[in-house]
């Protein structure tokens, strides 16, 4: 048996969450419901301009991770953190919902860049738009991956933001030989329909040569493809990839296979904060994989996981996840 | 006019948040329901004993300027922060709610101690238990008070917790000769029954020669007069200030005068947290002698503004109190 379930490696970030009407996001020039990146002047800049705020862990696969462990199963963690107070906060959140971390902490001594932050404004109808400093999270590189650990993963999750950071295909690289050598297999997230477009040959040729499970939104999906429409994307996808696990908002998610799809729907839950839906979508669906669950009740499960994150604010699970997954029938551990 | 409707003194402490069981109290030596000091050994122990958490603002003096700032007063606070990345975030929530806020910072150089931290841990009562660092807000002198500020003060708001700090009774002093020699008058919070224990006779001199308004809950009262029978307690604080504002939890609060007694209730609320009951309390009194109230009215302002933060996890406010005010008929601004 592998040592891990689900090994993750994506962007460590520290999330400072604020409410806001829309009219500040068009006053700060943030555009609605999307990631945008940003230097340190404008994390500062933007930051002097919010609310008060709270600080809850977060970054995407990191989120994943946090929810997969909630569900009992055995993870672990590859991001970059600073040796200073966020970090901490960062690495104490990981490890006490029972994840391993391990990554190597950039040193107090690197001036230049701290921690990364994510600051998340959630407007009144719970969607949320963020403006990311990457900091040190950013310069993740191959030495920061423990070939090791991958290879003690059943499946490696990789988070598309990654793609961000200069040495990331490199470490991506590194991290999917260990893993596919060892006999595991890979899933990706595409993240973000805009960070799909800076990156998309990027992408294709990860999703072409190494993926065999793609988790994505119907618009992260359809940037991949270069159409707007969903059918057609789809199809494209199916012929790609073995597995693809497709979002659609508060209608659900898809399962695309090349024998087929199956549709699953959603609960109706009222949408808090948005932050986080697809990070825990992702933490349901790999933690069925892990119990051996067929494809459908994956993403029912995954659907369940992400209401729980929309209802409320954070991107971090807060009710017991198992326990929810009980009430639905989903789960007989 | 003052330029200012209340000035507040306090430990400046950054919550940290996080759920658990009652057994874990008991494991981890916490006495439920009321908070002790740790050093930073201790905080480093329980912290990694603690599961995930989010961080927000806190500190009691500086949640109630929070409150007084979004009900519309003109605050400024004094409390010491480090140069390090809580510290910029206590100064942000402050300064973001409309309070000024201008304590030096203690230099990064000061490798010994940090910024304050509260770790607060919320029991599915609803009750918070607090262990508290106290970092360098412990180190808040006469130099960090600027006499300038409090004579431009009508109401100097002292928090009891600060008599734990070696150079606090000189710093209030400062801060209280400087607010009364320009007509200002003098409240304070008596914070905890412990913490009235620990420095009773103190506070027994602080009230009885320059208080003017005293905020109290029913144990803490108790406690400062050695009684364990309220109506005793209540006649004996009427002949020792000229206010006195004592909350009775779920029963409400009692507003004490030389020349009688009034009483007013609470709405029914859901305790979600407990954290920060009495600090918005003290707010939405404070806020209503700014806008020359008579004190029953005042009294409840206090208990709405109550009411908002234990509904929530932190203790800031989160739902707009002015317009709780309003719902209320409190308010005709």
């Amino acid at each position: 048996m592998k040592t891990y379930d689900v090994v993750g490696v994506g962007n460590a970030l520290v999330d400072v969450l604020s409410h806001c009407e829309d009219a500040f996001l068009a006053e700060t020039g943030i555009e609605k419901g999307i990631m945008q990146l940003i230097d340190a002047g404008r994390a500062v800049e933007l930051y002097g301009a919010m609310g008060p705020a709270q600080e809850i862990s977060g970054g995407s696969a990191a989120n994943t991770i946090a929810g997969l462990a909630m569900l009992g199963a055995r993870t672990a963690y590859v991001g970059k953190v600073k040796d200073d107070q966020l970090g901490a906060i960062f690495a104490h959140d990981l490890r006490a919902m029972g994840a391993v971390y391990e990554t190597p902490l950039a040193p107090k001594s690197l001036a230049e860049h701290e921690t990364g932050r994510c600051m998340v404004l959630v407007t009144p109808d719970g969607e949320r738009s963020m403006s990311t400093y990457l900091g040190v999270s950013e310069s993740l590189g191959p030495d920061d991956v423990d070939p090791e650990m991958c290879a003690g993963a059943a499946w490696l999750y990789l988070e598309g933001y990654r793609f961000d950071g200069a040495a990331s295909v490199a470490a991506f690289d590194k991290a999917i030989r260990a893993t596919k050598g060892a006999g595991g297999r890979v899933s990706i997230t595409l993240s973000d329909p805009f960070c799909v477009n800076r990156h998309r040959e990027a992408f294709r040729k990860l999703i072409a040569d190494h993926t065999d499970l793609l988790f994505a939104n119907e618009h992260e999906l359809m940037a991949l493809y270069e159409t707007d429409d969903l059918e057609i994307a789809m199809a494209r996808v199916s012929g790609d990839v073995e597995i693809a696990a497709v979002t659609v908002g508060a209608r659900g998610a898809h399962v695309v296979t090349p024998s087929g799809r199956s549709h699953v729907p959603t609960a109706a839950t009222k949408v808090v904060d948005a932050t986080g839906a697809g990070d825990l979508f992702a933490a349901g669906f790999l933690a069925g994989l892990a119990q051996g669950r067929d494809l459908a009740h994956c993403a029912s499960m995954g659907c369940v996981a992400a209401g729980e994150v929309i209802s409320h604010v954070g991107a971090r699970p807060e009710a017991d996840l198992g326990t929810l997954m009980k009430e639905r029938g989903l789960w007989a551990r």
